[in-house]
């Protein structure tokens, strides 16, 4: 087995659980936030950089990698972890979720879907079992089987068929996927917002017996009350002793939520990309840094941050930094927002650890948020 | 006296000098090469990266900085060096290269330059006790008097008008400047491409005992044949005892050969722009990245190169970067070449040290660009 859940304590307040996996390239403490590096970077940052806010896994995109570089071309790099120069452990999602976001530009079928490029319009074919030849090509320690995301709203009918060809397409990926002793094959339950779909997904997933189970089909476009009551109701039917990954969730309310169902692992783009437009995460709430009232705010973006960021340079600098087009500007607001929600996941943790959750929880958003989401 | 220059030794072979530029932010080994930091960032770079790297001086923009986020509040910040994380030396230049480049926005007269901003069209006018204050504001180590760059191809009668002027304007910045304990004001030689007028403006300049001198107006189209030419009759009329600045000079043959020709400060953006369009400066000369050569190029940009980016990634990563138009690829391709400039300039001094100038230079000539040079 390429991969071992360590179950260190579990929450007497909530459900969350404090853990630790084991992986080929190292031990990741849970829950965890994951940065994303979709095109084999985290967009802005080094590896060394990542280091040093302590993450201790990134996430990278299949779709986009088999298209450029190609994942042939990676392997003979000698795998994803050599080829950008990352010795941490590396997840990879199965392209799924890209694929279908082509809206006209695919089409599916039982075998697989057809596709054009986006950069080029070529057209391609993924079926589970050229997923797992990607995937392994690309070499991460942790992979997903190739789902269907169902888009939101969406008809029970719909859902239903989705959810059950995607079960028969992780049946695929397991039974095609070798490479099992370096690499963790993911299950991923679907089911939309329909409870019986999300059990019948869980229990035929659970049976296929997979190291590790994502939550797909979330944050689509419902209300986040919608995916807090989904994640109620599914994450009981995941096996305690394996790890639960929820895909595509960055909002740190999302986050503690999150954990406090039960989920171990995190990974959305969101703070990379709203730091490319200016905006940081703060220990009170949120900021656009080109607002004027900073022009002469020689104060640190977050008083209660420790990151290279707030360490070094003023609300002032970064405000020029962002109306001058600068990539330091990127750099550093990138550096910042990751900093906050990995630390942001360590305070969760010691939460967890001192059964504390709760008040964390209550805390943190009466702070960042105000008293809105109490 | 805010520097003072001690010459340490004078090549035998050439007029190249070895030197130390002591300044308020600390020593400087001269021949040297500053990396560029127009609106206060070397773009891409952290300062704590150009210290890795062994660069021991910036510059940086009075034009651009004047304008934003203007000089006052860079003053409100602590200066330059604090609002931009640099404790090291800075040097800013006058904004008149800037201004003069603005064409038809610009209008000078006797008393100064009345311009419209490239941001958004405001009108401005800068004048030599104007450029003073602000430079006093920014703070830098090292500032520029405010002069004319004459354009090239130019005729004898305006180089000469504009030399002149610059000249009254050098004397008007050095009676208006009050913070001569803690920054040096440089006078700058002009008068283009004519003997008589380069030895008339050095004449006055020198009666008026700056702390060191810059040499303008070169580098601004003329072959280099001809810049070699005036540096050749130049140079020697400027004191032994103060640094000598050629602006705006980047490539690697252009440095060697300002070097010999006695020289001890160089800067340019040329590292840092072509890096961003892809382009790294080698031991074996120029290469583009994005040709389809390097597709699967597993070697590193410079296999004779120690740089940050040449010890972690190889060819084929940093196409892949350049192609997927991320910023890693600026970052990993300017710290290439800002590195291999002040490297180079590191071993001009070995070679200076070493009375092997002229070795050195015919054996980087060879490998950087061939035969065509020598």
């Amino acid at each position: 087995m390429a991969i071992r859940y360590e179950l260190i304590k579990e929450c007497k307040q909530t459900g969350a659980r404090l853990g630790r996996l084991h992986t080929p390239h190292g031990v990741i403490e849970t829950p965890i936030f994951m940065p994303v590096g979709t095109q084999a970077t985290v967009k802005a940052m080094t590896p060394e950089e990542l280091k040093d806010m302590a993450a201790q896994i990134i996430l990278s995109n299949t779709y986009h990698l088999y298209l450029r570089p190609g994942h042939e071309l990676v392997k003979e790099a000698g795998g994803l972890h050599k080829f950008m120069n990352w010795d941490r452990p590396i997840l990879t999602d199965s392209g799924g979720f890209q694929v279908f976001s082509l809206g006209d530009l695919r089409k599916i079928s039982e075998e697989g879907v057809e596709f054009q490029s986006h950069l080029d319009g070529s057209r391609h074919f993924l079926s589970p079992e050229r997923v797992m030849e990607i995937e392994t090509a690309l070499g991460a320690d942790i992979i997903m089987a190739f789902d269907e995301c169902a888009p939101y709203p969406a008809d029970y009918d719909y859902v239903k068929k989705s959810m059950e060809r995607t079960t028969r397409w992780a049946k695929r990926c397991k039974d095609s996927f070798e490479n099992t002793e370096n690499q963790a094959l993911f299950g991923i339950v679907q089911g939309g917002m329909f409870r019986d779909l999300r059990e019948q997904s869980a229990k035929e997933l659970v049976e296929l017996d997979f190291p590790g189970y994502s939550i797909g089909g979330l944050s689509v476009g419902e209300s986040k009350d919608l995916m807090y009551e989904v994640l109620d109701y599914t994450t009981p039917l995941l096996p305690k002793n394996k790890p639960r990954y929820l895909m595509g969730v960055g909002s740190p309310d999302a986050l503690i939520e999150g954990v406090i169902r039960g989920v171990d692992m995190f990974d959305c783009v969101l703070p990379t990309r709203i730091a490319r437009n200016g905006t940081a995460m703060t220990s009170e709430g949120r900021i656009a840094i080109k607002n004027a009232k900073y022009t002469r705010d020689f104060t640190p973006l977050d008083p209660n941050c420790t990151c290279y960021t707030c360490k070094n340079y003023t609300r002032a600098y970064l405000r020029h930094l962002y109306k001058a087009d600068e990539i330091l500007s990127s750099r550093l607001m990138s550096t910042h927002n990751l900093y906050f929600l990995i630390h942001l996941m360590k305070q969760v943790r010691e939460a967890i650890m001192e059964d504390r959750l709760m008040d964390f929880r209550n805390e943190f958003f009466a702070k960042y948020y105000g008293e809105t989401l109490l």
